[in-house]
């Protein structure tokens, strides 16, 4: 496979970091070809914005989708887009990278997200779910969490976790056509001392060994909705 | 009341500015004091970063949501935090006005709630849902989409809109402790002419008319779950 790690942390020390290391080299050593995309070392600009397309369909007012669809037709994405996108198209599996702030992405991953899944190749109209633009590749979300297990689940303070990463595992990898894995969650981090740590990445290494035999998450299929996306029955 | 709009939205004369604008003028009239923060206008930086903080409790290791905490206990917050952060103590009401992108707010937004909503005067160990920071605030989400109501709802494609919006409704407004009020959603807005779009921003207006008289989203309260937050039965 080609995986391509797209990592956001404002730390460069950190252990989401040293979970992104660990991914990189189990990968490769079992025969995967692995790039990283490190969106705080590149500065990479999380703003979705008008300056974003030197050359617009409509300059006089911003539909972000439309002016997407338009600059890729048109073959006028600025090169920090295209070089994301370039990297997306290439991969086999995505894997996401980050801390979570907030129940989600923090910012820099958010504006990744808003700017380079663009309208046009990875989705648009009733391409989405799965008849998405990017059908055939895998989508992982690997995160760092200051919260303990117990507090995720049916019962607990938080409820189950998927529940909360729903608009990223459904409304994002899902959106645009990806298998999404079952996320990797690293709980309590900041709390850890090393030996807890070395086991979190022991276990993130060995659920890397095993990706290729993962079933993903199960979400609706575009048949069981009429062309309207009424449900058919 | 005093309300504060949090306004992210890249194309200035977008509908969801007209939401804005409307929202402004109805509060006023109703006798509110509103205050409004346009985040693209004034250029805000919604990268959380190690420069966010310019005196560090630890200089050799970012861990973000401490340095929160040790600035604010210190008072070397940068301006730019300290603004908004005291625009969001002075208001009783946060509206976030922002496009859904990615069944979410924007990064400029998100950006503006991992870098403004600090640890410590917002929440912070146990101080978070019911007893979060911001006890005895309302918050609201105000946003413009394309998708058609249809596409919501229990058996519809998307699922409940509530459930994609979970990590905004539950885990950031409520976790601070607001009462979160039932989101305010204006559908298919780039495809809807004139007309439509004023019987939206009508219902706007209407809806907040009555503001005061809504009864908060139920989310879980702390008082069911025992120390280390397991449930109490």
């Amino acid at each position: 496979m080609k995986v391509l790690i797209v990592h956001a942390h404002p730390e460069p020390h950190s252990f989401t970091a040293a979970m992104r290391d660990a991914a990189v080299e189990v990968l490769q050593a079992e025969g995967h070809a692995v790039r990283v995309s490190d969106l705080y070392a590149k500065g990479f600009d999380p703003v979705a914005k008008a300056a974003d397309f030197p050359s617009r369909q409509n300059p006089d007012y911003l539909v972000y989708a439309l002016e997407q669809r338009h600059a890729w037709d048109s073959g006028t994405l600025p090169d920090d887009i295209r070089n994301e996108l370039d990297l997306v198209l290439w991969a086999d599996l995505l894997i996401l990278s980050f801390p979570m702030y907030w129940f989600s992405v923090p910012a820099m991953l958010k504006g990744w997200i808003d700017r380079v899944l663009l309208s046009g190749p990875t989705y648009g109209g009733k391409r989405f779910y799965d008849r998405g633009g990017l059908v055939g590749k895998k989508g992982l979300l690997a995160f760092t969490l200051g919260a303990r297990p117990h507090m995720f689940g049916e019962r607990a303070i938080h409820g189950p976790l998927d529940d909360m990463l729903r608009p990223l595992l459904r409304g994002t990898l899902y959106y645009v056509g990806m298998e999404v894995l079952a996320p990797f969650a690293a709980y309590h981090v900041p709390y850890l001392n090393d030996a807890a740590r070395g086991s979190i990445l022991d276990a993130y290494r060995a659920y890397l060994r095993q990706l290729e035999a993962l079933q993903p998450l199960r979400f609706p299929r575009l048949e069981d909705f009429d062309d309207r996306l009424y449900p058919r029955d």
